[in-house]
């Protein structure tokens, strides 16, 4: 089924069901209100179910204990090497940035002293030299290395398959794709595409290996883990999050997150860790020692103690947080959708405007220190001045620390710490929030966390400035809380609202900020931020899934999805084979359709379980070999051969299989039996979509065979028909309102009888 | 199928599946090697499926929009009220314990300058006064309220219902009974029985509850996440770590932790922990301010860092950490069965036993520094020598922390910092590790978490003071770890030894140290210590599920589940009933058999739903007034009224339903369709146990209705049945083994095709 049926869908027909019909409660007439949009193309849903077939049985069986043993020994052998490719990556990246940052400075240190507008146009010239070589890569070369990566990179944790996205090419890409992106100066942060070059390599460890032990490890359930390991270790080796990473994996990606996955995840992301703290302590000189360096730092903060009264401080700036988040995300998604209509993903169109976006924002990152301080000799910079001239990661540590002295690999940015207006500030705010807006979704690999975390600083940082006068604080009384801190949580609030990520943010943050003292301020600003930006949007990642009409599977399915069943939702033209088929039929019905499985039924219309396409494939391919082909008259004996599962199953090249066989071949009677999924899951027709939803997600299947009184193979969901006609029927999803959070109301309120 | 029919279970019947014969392969017959052993009476297991009947789903659709979102806010209030309920408990426990044990200081302080024999007089018997009132309470009064309570909760979490767990009795016998346990000066801690005490709070306030806003919270979904919350907070409010508190209820707790389920056991465990720093901050005289204390914190500690060569050596000492911990188990393991056999769980045996122990324990508390010192007056103790005397958590700090004074509520330790003698150290290592095993099983409320710390820290601050020497580390050098962080590495390695816990408790003791530092060095040590004591035995708290045969689900399926059918496991006399039943019947049904559900069957044997007990009384309770009962010759109409879902449905008693109806109404027939849960799952009888064993652990199933071909229903496997019979046919749970760490060649290993 791998073609959707979604739009071709029958309304509900009332067959009755025989001698024990259940008369549904009648369904509110306000379903079907939207339309299905359809997929992009080569979307390929993954399946995790077990195929239980004899076939698989005989071959799961024979396996000696020593074979299992060697096979975790490789799995945790690629575990640790992904945590080391991730770690090289990300220190390749942080590297490159701060070497690219230094050029950049060298070219408008040498500048300076001419006149203000070669100065402008050496600024200006620089930046988009270096945007122009990660613009021409994702318009021309790999589109997919565009933005952050974490919704690719969700969707593909839970189960949709786009076409490259984890592959070698997006990862080349995009890892120094970002590098460029970053170094112009642009609103947008490492860390997302660190990620995301975490999950691509994940999936080239996982799916390219050669040789007997690899090749194992080519299925849907172990490159979703390794993946998954390789995103986590992603986010360690980006902020220096072991913990943080694993908990992103959980709350973002995986929908099957089992504790062995997570103890996979977690080795992972220590090796990964261990590595840039070591390499980065390294380069600096303490060869041995482990730092706490990251790419993504907060430094240490001090470890005063904070007020009760604070609380309802930290909890207010969640709420204005959040709200200013679903502001960003309402712009950004008419942004998006503009650019979808005008410019599209690809082609000249794109690269141009990287040009335009990018000529704006450093025009405005020129003009604006300028402006403040009427001269660009940068010495003289005001601290808002300084951060628009900054790297992200800099400018986010100089509004954190208020004593601290913040150096940098640009020359402008060596000297002590300058004043602070905060008119300016909020000029920064406003402007850098703005730009961050028309940043995110071009046409370059940019991440989200940078941006919103120096916007939110920002504003934070203000927040804190403002307190502090009425209050009669003092920042050198050990006391009171600094308005750094009040930075810190003004950055968590802004991600927390755009990202509506809360628990594993929270640990992210708390883990980049080097004290667990901050942990409890940051839970409460991240809740109350996204309590208040759900009550507008959903988070940015799920909005852009959504523009890109991706199939995800929810955790949990829409309240209403009680009142359809599954008959509403099944593709009901079905191409079934029978136990015995003649191999010029299984021909036929390969060639005929592009299904990922056959449902098996006897003549009697009765389902008896469910054959992949790759096994029909191989069946095919491999019969004559072993003997399986035979006349009609000797068919169905037991005596009959079986071919080895660890056969090829991949080979989808039909012409090469008809090539090998002969006219008198086709004839012949194939005894599929061996090779049927013969446990494989059903439900009835009249079942929920909510149970059969539930059943998709919790059991991670591809395909569900319908069935109706006797046990008649009456129709197939597939995953991502089921997803389509959720979204025909019940609307895309809504955010859940402030007394549900993150959907609370979803799966629970469905299952517990008495709501 | 209440009750098990584990033993009677037939071996697999080979009964042909008729036209489409599959040939199973070959079933090892090294099967059935094990007993099968009763569970404790009176375990229920819990449901957590869609019950999808039509009464049901109108009650569902039916509900406005302004019922659900007040429904969710009173979910919320309960969530925080239960954070707030165990904050309070966690404080009164930690003021009792530091009260009573300054009581018996004074006692002790007392009878200085009198005899030796006087003085151990008076030490020995302040203990056992102190240690018969909870000895008393768990001997007589609540004996689940022995030990730490992690085993029960982790039980109930996974579905197993043991009666009274989490219910006030418990509590108020559980949180009073530690208190006088902990200060009786026994190897135990606080922290197991304040998570036991949180769950039994979420239970409470879940279950107790009044009123029509808090009755729909009282179904085994909803108390469940409560419980979850709880016992999260609960760790929350012990270590004042809300995030390990929620890592720890994913890891050890929840089947089935959705980002929701997530989200509000961190709401819990935010508000618990927010409680305990105001609250402890607060009676210290700093009302206002939130410090960073908790009942158990490790206090402040440098942030040095730590060379590369360091982390080699706390592998080690992890691989040396589980070690320890498998001879801990196993030891224990033994003295656990004797206990079984000797002396049983209640009654005057146990009573006395623990005063017994307590004797042996107190005694070489008593004489030990005496030895030392040659002395009994304090301020001349050794280091070692206040370590038996002091609380445990005093002595885990002095362990902890090189240059900083501790003081403490008892007046022996308020001297500075003693001298630390190598061999002194090692024989409380020695003595103290004995001792908390002798411990652990006892008849009183006692935690492990304590215990295996200060025995861990005792084992690494000796590796801390022997490292030091050869490599030539100062104390004062910057750039070299102090001892303190060896002690805590061996207290990290001896805990995860012991428990087998990983991502949580590493979580747990980083956010109790204060520091993201050190957190690499931690989860390095847990792993190395979990992988090496899985090379002998499985965790402590699992060994105890085990001795006491509840009928856990484990995260994955044996390997060798894949070798075993359902017709294998189900049973076969089912107890059936038709869409159309007589009163007569159903309660004769109801009378005959103690069935937690029945599946419904038509005439021809075909399976149409299941229907729950519950709902087959409210039937016949609720049925007179409804009109529901009616002739023969009316049934079936589909005008007939259907009883609202939300009538009470929890009535047992029959004799009651009995007085209500007069002999005619025997007579009348019920249509049963409206309550069938219609959309039940089913599998086919050839469905091989993995699959059966995921299904129940993904979906939360306690009934599973087997069907052979054309849908005949011809079996059912209940969740006990399942488990018990796994254990008869695949036996015991064994440690996986260094290669899979926590089984990760589990779940996956059957789910990969190339295993």
């Amino acid at each position: 089924m791998t073609a959707t049926e979604g739009p071709e869908i029958a309304p509900a027909s009332a067959a009755p069901f025989a001698s024990f019909q259940i008369v549904q409660p009648e369904v509110p007439q306000t379903l079907a209100r939207h339309q299905v949009k359809r997929p992009p193309p080569g979307i390929e849903s993954t399946d995790f179910d077990l195929y239980e077939s004899k076939q698989y049985v005989e071959h799961a069986t024979a396996i000696s204990s020593a074979g299992r043993r060697l096979h975790a020994a490789v799995r945790w052998l690629l575990v640790v090497s992904i945590g080391i490719c991730t770690g090289v990556v990300a220190i390749f990246i942080d590297l490159g940035v701060e070497k690219l940052v230094g050029i950049r400075g060298d070219v408008n240190t040498a500048l300076r002293g001419r006149s203000i507008a070669l100065q402008y146009a050496g600024f200006v010239g620089c930046c988009l030299l270096f945007v122009a070589i990660p613009g021409f890569m994702v318009c021309f070369v790999e589109p997919l290395a565009a933005g952050s990566g974490i919704p690719e990179v969700k969707c593909f944790l839970n189960g949709v398959h786009l076409p490259r996205v984890v592959d070698l090419k997006t990862l080349l890409v995009k890892a120094p794709g970002v590098l460029f992106s970053v170094a112009a100066g642009m609103p947008c942060g490492k860390e997302g595409p660190m990620i995301h070059s975490g999950a691509c390599i994940g999936g080239v460890i996982g799916r390219k290996g050669a040789g007997p032990l690899m090749r194992s490890f080519r299925t849907d359930i172990e490159t979703r883990d390794l993946v998954a390991a390789g995103a986590s270790s992603g986010v360690a080796a980006a902020f220096g999050a072991p913990l943080g990473g694993v908990l992103f994996a959980m709350e973002e990606g995986a929908s099957f997150f089992t504790p062995v996955v997570m103890l996979r995840s977690f080795v992972c992301c220590t090796t990964a860790a261990l590595l840039v703290r070591f390499m980065l302590a390294g380069i600096k000189g303490n060869w041995g020692q482990m730092g706490q360096a990251a790419p993504l730092s907060f430094d240490y903060f001090s470890q005063s103690a904070y007020r009760i009264w604070e609380m309802p401080v930290f909890a207010l700036m969640g709420v204005v947080g959040g709200l200013c988040g679903a502001g960003f995300n309402t712009v950004n998604t008419h942004l998006t959708k503009w650019r979808m209509r005008n410019i599209g993903g690809t082609g000249i169109k794109r690269y141009l405007e990287v040009f335009v976006v990018t000529f704006i924002v450093t025009s405005i990152m020129f003009w604006m220190p300028v402006c403040f301080s009427g001269d660009n000799d940068p010495s003289k910079f005001s601290m808002a001045a300084k951060l628009f001239r900054e790297p992200g990661t800099v400018s986010i540590k100089r509004l954190f620390h208020v004593h601290q002295n913040i150096t940098s690999a640009t020359s402008e940015s060596s000297d002590p710490q300058a004043s602070l207006d905060e008119w300016e500030l909020f000029a920064f705010f406003i402007l850098y929030y703005g730009l961050a807006c028309l940043t995110y979704g071009l046409g370059v690999p940019s991440g989200l966390f940078v941006p919103s975390l120096l916007t939110g600083a920002a504003f934070g940082r203000l927040i804190g400035e403002l307190v502090k006068e009425p209050f009669g604080c003092r920042w050198d009384d050990p006391g009171t809380t600094d308005p750094g801190v009040y930075a810190l949580m003004g950055a968590t609030a802004m991600l927390s609202g755009m990202a509506r990520i809360t628990v594993s943010l929270a640990v992210i943050l708390m883990e980049a900020s080097g004290s667990v003292q901050w942990a409890l301020p940051i839970f409460v600003t991240c809740v109350c931020s996204k309590w208040a930006g759900d009550l507008f949007t959903i988070g940015l990642y799920d909005i852009h899934i959504e523009l890109k009409h991706v199939p995800l599977l929810e955790a949990a399915p829409e309240r209403e999805a009680i009142t359809v069943s599954a008959r509403d939702v099944m593709a009901k033209d079905l191409v079934t084979v029978s136990p015995l088929e003649t191999v010029r039929r299984i021909l036929q019905v390969l060639e005929d359709c592009s299904h990922g499985a056959f449902p098996v039924v006897l003549s009697s219309g009765v389902f008896v379980g469910l054959l992949k396409r790759d096994t029909l494939v191989q069946v095919l391919r491999r019969g004559k070999a072993y003997g399986v082909l035979c006349d009609r008259a000797q068919a169905g004996a037991s005596s009959a051969q079986t071919i080895p599962f660890k056969e090829e199953r991949t080979i989808w090249n039909l012409e090469a299989i008809k090539a090998a066989l002969v006219e008198e071949d086709y004839a012949k009677v194939v005894d599929l039996r061996p090779y049927v999924n013969q446990g494989c899951y059903t439900v009835p027709e009249h079942a929920c979509l909510s149970r059969v939803h539930m059943l998709f997600r919790g059991m991670g299947l591809r395909h569900l065979p319908v069935v109706k009184e006797g046990g008649i193979a009456c129709g197939v969901i597939t995953r991502k028909d089921l997803i389509l006609t959720e979204h025909a029927h019940l609307g895309p999803r809504s955010p859940a309102g402030p007394l549900s959070l993150i959907g609370s109301e979803t799966l629970l309120r469905d299952r517990s009888p008495d709501v």
